[in-house]
Parts: structure tokens; C-alpha cells; sequence
């Protein structure tokens, strides 16, 4: 069994991880920390948890995490960074949910998270935690940075055609890279379980809205990624967008197909490139995804469309944001660290209706 | 033109006074204060009311409000009794929102608002502000405590048979007032706009839960309301809930009908109870309302259903929370201050879909 | 392996017992029929379903079904009693989710279902398949009328207390029996997956309404439920509600104390009858549950309360209506059927938020 | 009084037209036709309007509507049509809120509505009801095609800037007319009121979908409409989203600026373009709208955005979908015909919340 703590319980994050972790088969659950509400049985916050969830929150010690084989951080920005050190110092490996080890870039993660960097050592040798990227680091890593939920399913958007161009950088790109466009929605659970007027029922039901139109921090790192895939500077326009819903993103991905790629088989390309992935679903041509397909489960599903009479690449991603988006790939990575089935106990068929 | 103050502009009882009274034909807005956002153009924190509030918000000073006719308080419970005494010196009428002028008993009130009552006297002075009950004392009262917004259909939709058995009182009560159960649902502008965890999007979305199960604030309000009709103690089950809506109260109340109103034509009775209330629809037999048909409008329709085979009376009633259960009744109310058609600028067509 | 078949499976409650049965250990799906959709691959219809259920739709053919050991029937009313004698005669048990097996009373059947009952001796010899009442019939059954959605809830909130007065009838009864309520909400889910006008997001959502206020088909069939453990007459008010989300439904139940119940531990009396109940939990006094606390799993929970200074007695029962409310039971009464642990593929953790 | 004809009144923009022409201060409704509803009061269906609307649905006879000075047709496809040239010999004017007149190309018309379309000749002379365009044809016409309701928001939000490049002609233009990309998201009462199930609220509840990918009536209206100001041809990619909510249009409005664009004020720009216009409202600079904010009203809200570091102009669009985007411009439009100013009885105040 894996010995697992979990820093920041009280969240979205945090009661999906617990919700996750408590149905599977080689994970025992240690400890799981809030300074707030230490002593609180965690099924008393949270009665879905109520007969599978027997701990209680403590505070968030190093001790008694320091029993864990790994340790999550449902933390807001900030936490893990602090305390990563000492854990790996214990032998503990580490999986951050939060953005302290997303940015290679200690400046660029200084300009959009308003802190300086605790231990770029440890963010050095931090890997990127999407597995269907860096699947043979993630089985060696210490420490990983978890992507963004937008991260997450912008990114497995656009790889395939990037990672196509690089390849064939002799004849040319297949898309502009310089005109990516990431029009993203999503629920208002991405806003995290905080008190906070603007993601109030009577504020964001039955409404829809644009927010952070003047820059959000998932930018920088969709652009870090997709840049290392691509292997040269890659420009993203990305306009979030809030959903009257809970789970769920959607992302409407467009990109100017190059001369060269205008009779490219797009869809060939995608399904070989997820053929063997376990959680990323290329749906047949025509297809019109919907997020409820992937409600509460792991799975990403991608439409790719050749808008008839245009020259743009269109990619529709759907996933939950707090599945694949956050605690689902904290898992999958969990398992991939600890030589499990990619998929241990993330079988669970999605919620429809 | 009737200058109007308002208090407290920045929750939704202060923005649907907006609406309302910015659309009322003898209202001119002369300030509206609010101590946190002191400065911000109106519009700026409710683009809705663009082109039609012109107004900034200000301190909440005694020397601006002492300008006005009128002021309403959209604030926290306990604000308008601390101000209370001296707008009335200087001439103010005043339309409280929250439970300062509600409860006679100051006592009760302590003991529901955990605050001492600031001024017995005002109390003692202050109309209950339910036109459909207290008309002529609205026309000529200088403080006016509005009702809740659960008071408000609770109380018309016992009302009239409280009323007939009190009237009736030598053949026998209609109805067991030791036996009524009120079982309400609101949506979750009730709540109010602040910042709370419970009543975010992904927290009271797509979920129904009942709440303040063990007592809530407005059961004796409504026992006052209908004691003071019945002319005799009556018994209240009032049981609230949250439904995932912004706007909306739905009352389901039983009564058990005494073996003297088991022939009786309820029907009738609340038909012509309400025949000349411009705000009271009820409808025909065998109706099921929904709150809907009275969104963003001042109007509460009543069903009324003597179930087959039963002895139960249930009457099923709809409100906006915002409009009839607040800020439309006090408009209402101030109409009938001013001497103004009492339906002036409440003409509003309900919202549907 | 159960060998599984599946009559109607394009409905909410096929494509639940669609999720369900494909994540249980123990079942091997034969096949799912529609008439309508005839060789349509059931994962074009449900996306969720991709990679996890194979099967096409295929024609209600009774030489498949025969080869299954259970049929379930996610049909309309009228479908299950129409296949039902062919299909025992052929060896197979049926679970029929729909109403043809549920009410002993063919009169009460016809009158409420606008059908002849098409074959009374099977009627005769199903078995109501609510667990928590009829274990050991259900273990030997051949056909199961499994419960409604809201009867589920409703019986299940009012078993304890009518049982004891039953057993207790020396000592007379806890709760006066010809005064029950049931003020019940449900979620849009329960209306089924059919085109209809009423239950669109547009009509529905942002709205709340009470329905059938003249009569429900389920009311006959939880007093039949209430009258055979009080093993008396019962009387009950059961008003159903339409709820803005989807999944869900939760009853609040209302019975008068009689003066013997005035001092009685109904808190202990409910955690000692379901103590070894496995879906069925017992919250700690003051308690009040919300739907999603069992959104997308098999449990019901369930509060009780004695409101002070008042002689109520007040449960609050939430449940899924697909799940508990429907295919789940199916499952857990199949389960009990082919003699697996009755919680075999029903231990996924409630989806929250 | 102007004496108004309403053709289909059970659907959405039915209802809507009730709800805004029962509070205009010119009107007299004199007709409300449904051949399916005939004889039942148009309050029975729609309960908002008791007490406001007393007529009951009629035969659409053409007798009746003879009698008009002006008819909307709120009716599907088609059926104007097909009375069009009867009522215009009557010397009635007509304003249809289906796409009968708004594509001039009729071929267009047939490949899109799979209809012939019956009149060449009224559609010849039919004007294109978008106020903010054709304001002075409005007012002279007998027959509006009035536009749909992606169709306002797009072009009003992509004309400032096209009409622009096309003055500016000799300079070069400011954005590339050749790579519009419009995503837009709309509210399910866009779908209209018919059972269906892909609007159900179980279905579209709590999920977000794009649809009809592959190609929309609308984009070839858009085009129309944007390649008359920019006096060329124009490639515009349209995806329409559904959102789970009622009311409201967003649209996210890309365009690649040009060199010459790059440093050119947009904000400007779009304040001059639109600053006599009664229902335009163009938001300070770094404005996010909501579609609330103009829920239930007349209004529409713009924001400009050109981000930073990049080449894009980005529009940001909100109107709601029933009123700006059908109901309410058609109001507008009446206005105009018949010399009223141009917001008569459209100064309702936005619900919000």
C-alpha cells in the first residue's frame, strides 16, 4: 500500500483527491492536513465522505507526513514550495496540485504568482506532471508540478499538431504558430471552494462571462509547454470564460492551417498520436463534445474539425476540471511513480446525466 | 418628486431598489451610501444599471440622508435603529429592510438578532410593513419595518383563513392553528450578496438542502403576523430551503381543516379576500404555480388545494424574494406613504422565460 | 458471470444501470434493446459510455433476451408485464423499473396507469424490491416491481416510526398515522429522457414548481408500503416538486407526535433500524442533508427531528433518484438475487461538489 | 394606439413580445394567433401575463390580422412567406422574427432552410431589421426581415472596425477580413420552446456543448450582413456553444489586426460608432461584460480588447438573446416604422440579479 497525506483537504481539489484516494486499491491514507479546521472528522465537512472516510484534519506537521510514500498539496500557490525541502529531505515524494513547480521560469513565476521562488533546486528537477508528455520523468520524479486545469486540456489540444510540425519543420508547419487561439470555459468549481461573491449562485447562475481578459497565469504555462513541444516561440491568445456549471471545461481551440497543411489528414494525426493514450479520447469526425461526457472522471475527449471553406484547424477538448484538470492526473500520475496501472482506480465510468 | 435615500446600495436588495426606483416616474435618487465603496459610480459595481444611475456611492452621512423624504435601509439588521432617531428628527421618513421594526417584542428580538434593541420607542411607533394587512397605517406611518421575505408569503397564504376563523370564531376555527407547517423553498439571492462558501455556485448548484433546521429568524415573525390576525396563539412548523435559483420563494402550507371547514369554499374565501389587492393573484382551482410566473415582478399568486380524500388545506404560494418579499414592497409601501396609486412604477411585467 | 440484458436502454435509468453494470465485477452485458435505435452502437448515444460499453442497441428480440439470466426493464409503464410471462417461462428473472409490478391492486393499477394489468398472476408472485423491507423475498424472487424514486425516499423515511408503532400498538402509537406529509422535490432527471416542453433547461431552470397536485401515481404506492409494516390504514399527503438540477430528490416528512411519542428517542429508534442497513445512513442529530451528498451513488441519508416547543416529528431524506431511486436499487436487488454481496459495484463515492 | 398582430404566440419570442408590447404605451394588441392553442387564453399558457394580457390565441385568420397596421410573425420558417403577400395588399406592414426575409440570396435561403422561398419579390424589397445599420430604410419599410440573434451581436460587434477598414480603403484595413473567428455561447431559450431532448435541463443542465460544428444559418446571415459594410468579401468562422442557462448571448470576437491596425484606437473608435446609438453600450477600456447585465433588456454591452503582445483584436459581446437579439429589436424596429422615438417602451431596467 501506498502511504499518502494529503496538505490542504478542505478544497475542491482536496475532497476530489479523497474521493479518489479512498477508492483505491493500493493507497492507505495517512494524514490530511488543515490548519483551520484541525480535529474536524473530514466526513463532517464533507457527509459524501461519510463510511469511506474515517480520518479526521490534523495540522499540517512534518512529522507525521514524513510517514507518507507521497504527499499532495491541495494548497493554494505557496505552500508546497515551503515545505517541499524538508519533505524530500525525508524521502518523501512530492505532488504539487498548486503552481509552485509549473514555471521553469522563476521570474515569469514571481510576475503572475506575486512571490518569490522558495527552492529553485527543487523546481529544477521538479517534472511537469502530464503524463501523455513526460510519462518516462514522471516515473522518476520527486517532485511534481501538476498542470493547470486550462493547462491540461489546451495543451493536449494543440500538441499533436505542433509536435507534427517540429517534426516535419523540413517541409514546413502544419499551423501558424503565432495565431493559436485558446477560447476556454469553465465551471465555476475552478474558482476553488472559497468564500467569494463573484462565484456566488446569484452572481454566476445563469450568466456567462469573460474574466482575467487582461492576462491569466495559465498563459505562461500553456506557452511553456506547448514551446517545448513545438521547439520554437509559439503565440497563444487565451480568453477564459466562466460556465454556469460546476465541473467541466470546455476549449475551442483554433489555428490557421498553413498552405502546407491544408489536405493534412488532422485527424489521422491525432488519433495515432492518443492511440495508446489510456484517458485521451479522439471522437469520430463530425463530433460536437460535451463536457458531461468526462463528468467525474478522468478522461479527455478531443474533437478535431476542418471548418469547411476556411483555413482554420478547430480542436474542441472537453474535461473535469477537477478529474483530468487537477486531482484525476495527480493520481494517474501517483500511479505511474509508484510502477501501478496507469489507470488504478481511475476506472470510474462518467456521471450522465 | 419624492427624494429617496437609500443605505446600504451594494446587496441585492439595495441594486432592485435601483432598478425599480430608477424606473419609478416620481422618484428622484438623491444618495446612496455605502461606507466600504465610498466614491464608486453605481454603475461601475452594476453595469446593469449603465445610462440609468447616474449616481456615486456616498458616506453614509446624516446631512445627506436628512435631505431626503424618504430613506430605505438595505443594510445588515441593526444599522437602521442606530440611525433611526435622528432622520426622524430632522423630518425623514424611513423604510427599514432588515429586522430592526419587525418584531414587537424586543426581547425576541434580542434573542433572534443577538442585538439589543437600540430604540424601543421607534419600535414601539414603527407599521409592519404588509400593505394586504396594514394599509392605512402604512399611509400615515414615519418608520416602516418591512417584512421578510418568507414572512411575506407565508402570511398571505394563511392569512385569509386565519382571518375568516377569527371572524368566525362562534361557529369554530376552519382550520387547526396548532397544527400549520409552512415548508419553504427559496432560491439563493436570499442569502444575500456576501462573500460565503455556502451559497457559491458549486456548492448550492444543482443541489436542494433544507437549512436552519433547528429555528430560523423569520418563524416568529410570521407567528406575530399570524397571531395578530387569528387573535390566538398559533402554531408554526416553518421549515427553509435552498433551491439552486437566484430569485424565488415557493411556500407549500398545510393547515388541517377542522370538521367545520371540511364543506367550506376556500376557494371562494381567498378570492375575494384578495379581489381588490392589486399585488394578490389568485388562481383558479387546481392550479400549481411556479415562481417564475412572478420573477423580477411585484405580484404573489396563490393556490389554493383542498387535497381529495384528505382534511389537509395546502396553499401554495409564489414570490420574488427581491420585489414582493423586499425592495417591491417597499416601493409599494412608499407609494402608500406618499399618497401615490400603489401601484406606481411596480408595473413591471414578470420575467418569463 | 450474470449474463445481463437490458429492455429500453435509452432512457436515464438504461443509461444509469449502463454505468452501474459495466463497472461491476460480477456481470457480463448480453445485450440492450430499443426498438427505436436499433443497431446504433449505445456509445454514439451516451459519449460517456466510449471504450466502456461495446454493445449496439439491437431489436427487443425475446430469443436474446432468453439467453440472459436477469432482464431489467428500463421501459415505459405497460412494456415489462406485456414480455414477462415468455421470459420467465424461458428461466430468466426479470427487475422491472417501471411501475407494472409495484401495486398489488390491479384496480389501483389501472386507475392510476390507464392500463389493464396484463398478467395478475405474475403481479401475484413479484416481489416489491426495496431491500430495507423485503430482503429474504427478494433473494428468492423471480420478478421484482422495483420501487419509485420518490417512494423509495419517502417509505424509507417513514419505516421506522410506523414499524415501532406496529410493534408498539400495545402502548399506541408514536405518530398519529392519518396525518402524514410528504413535501417532496425532485430533480428533472425524474421526468425521464423524452422530448416534452415542461422539463426543457428554459422552462425549468431558474424556476420552481410544485406538479400533479391534484394526485401522483406514486402515492398509492407508498401507502400501500406504509400500510403493510403499520398494518393499518395510513393516510398521506404527498406533494410532489420540480427542482432546477438534475440528479436528486429530497422528501421532507412530516408526522404529528402522539402524546405516547412525546418523549420518545426517535433519533435512536432510526439509527438501530438501518444500523446494518448498507445503504442507508443515519445522520447525527441537527443534521441537514443536501442531494449532492449522494449524487451518483446508491446511499440515502436521512435526518430526524424534533422541532421544538412543536408535537412534529420531521425527517429529511435525500436520495439519488436514478440510483437509489432506480438502477441502482436494480442493481443491489440483483445482487441479492444472484447471491453476491448486496453492495457488489455500488461503492462509488458520492460525486461532490 | 398602433394597432398590432402577433402570428405564433406560444414560443419564446411569442411570449416576449406579449411581455414588452402589454407594457408599450402605443399599442393595442389585437390578435394573438396559434392555430394549435386557438381559444385558450394567452394567460393560461403564460401565467406572467395575467391580468396584463386578456386576449385568448386565435385561428390565424387573415381577416383578423387584416385589420392591423403592423404583424409579427414569431412563427418557424416559412410561414411568413407564405402570408406575406395577402397582408401587404391589406396595407399591413410586416416584421418577421424568423428568417423568411434575411438572406438576399435565395438560393442561400433554399440550401440552408431546405425551403423554395415564395416570394422573390416581397423579399427583394424587404429590409434587414438591424437598426444600428439601416436605420432610414427601417422607417420607409413594409416588410422587415428582422435579424437572428447571433446575427446582432457578431455584426455589431465586428461593424465599427469593418466599416472602418472600408473608409479607410485607401490607408489599407485595420483587421484581416479574411480570418474572423466569432465563438459564440448562447442561453438555451435560443433553441426556442419545442420538446426536444437536447434541451432538456437534464440534458443541457450543468454541461456545456458546441454545436452544429459543421455549419449554422446564421454564419451565412453574418457574412451578408458584414461583407455590406465592409464592401468585400469576408471570412467569418462561426461556432455556436450552448450554455446552461436561459436568457443571454455571448460573443467572443476575434480578428487579426493589421500593420496598419496595430496602433490604432479601437476603443475610440467603437465609442464614436456607437455613441448616439440608444441600446449600444460600448464598457470602459479592460471591461469584462456578463450577459446578465443586459438580462431581460434592450441592451447590448461591448468591450475592446486588443491584448497585450499580441496582434488580435478581441470584441467582447452581450446581449440578451430574446430581446436586442429578436423581441425587443423588433419593438425597436417598430418604433421606427411608425415615428415613435426609438425606445419606446424599451426602458426596462436589466434584472440582475
Amino acid at each position: 500500500m501506498i502511504k499518502v497525506g494529503i496538505v490542504g483537504g478542505t478544497g475542491y481539489t482536496g475532497v476530489e483527491l479523497l474521493r479518489l484516494l479512498s477508492q483505491h486499491p493500493h493507497v492507505e491514507l495517512v494524514a490530511i492536513t488543515s490548519r483551520k479546521e484541525s480535529g474536524m472528522p473530514v466526513a463532517d465537512m464533507f457527509p459524501s465522505l461519510r463510511g469511506r472516510v474515517d480520518l479526521a484534519f490534523t495540522e499540517p506537521a512534518v512529522a507525521t507526513l514524513a510517514r507518507c510514500d507521497v504527499v499532495f498539496f491541495a494548497t493554494p500557490h505557496g505552500v508546497a514550495m515551503a515545505q517541499a525541502p524538508e519533505l524530500l529531505a525525508a524521502g518523501v515524494r512530492l505532488i504539487d496540485l498548486a503552481a509552485d513547480f509549473r514555471l521553469k521560469d522563476t521570474a515569469e513565476f514571481e510576475r503572475w504568482y506575486k512571490l518569490p521562488h522558495a527552492c529553485p533546486d527543487v523546481l529544477a528537477e521538479a517534472v511537469y506532471g502530464l503524463p501523455e508528455v513526460n510519462r518516462a520523468a514522471i516515473r522518476e520524479a520527486r517532485v511534481i508540478g501538476l498542470p493547470g486545469c486550462y493547462p491540461t486540456s489546451v495543451q493536449l489540444g494543440f500538441l499533436p499538431v505542433l509536435e507534427a510540425s517540429a517534426v516535419a519543420a523540413a517541409g514546413g508547419d502544419l499551423v501558424d504558430a503565432a495565431s493559436l487561439v485558446a477560447d476556454c470555459k469553465s465551471g465555476a468549481s475552478g474558482a476553488g471552494r472559497k468564500a467569494d461573491v463573484g462565484t456566488l449562485l446569484a452572481e454566476a447562475g445563469d450568466n456567462f462571462r469573460a474574466y482575467s481578459v487582461s492576462g491569466h497565469r495559465h498563459q505562461p504555462e500553456i506557452r511553456q509547454g506547448l514551446e517545448a513541444v513545438a521547439g520554437k516561440p509559439v503565440s497563444l491568445l487565451f480568453t477564459p470564460h466562466l460556465v454556469p456549471m460546476i465541473r467541466g471545461i470546455f476549449s475551442t481551440l483554433y489555428a490557421r492551417v498553413t498552405p502546407r497543411g491544408r489536405d493534412f489528414d488532422f485527424q489521422g494525426l491525432y488519433e495515432r498520436r492518443y492511440a495508446d493514450e489510456p484517458f485521451v479520447d479522439v471522437l469520430p469526425p463530425g463530433s460536437a463534445p460535451e463536457t458531461r461526457s468526462v463528468r467525474a472522471s478522468n478522461f479527455v475527449r478531443i474533437a478535431v474539425h476542418r471548418p469547411a471553406g476556411s483555413d482554420w484547424l478547430m480542436v474542441l477538448v472537453v474535461e473535469d476540471n477537477l478529474v483530468k484538470g487537477a486531482s484525476g492526473q495527480g493520481v494517474q500520475v501517483m500511479n505511474l511513480m509508484f510502477g501501478l496501472p496507469e489507470d488504478t482506480g481511475l476506472t470510474q465510468v462518467p456521471v450522465l446525466p
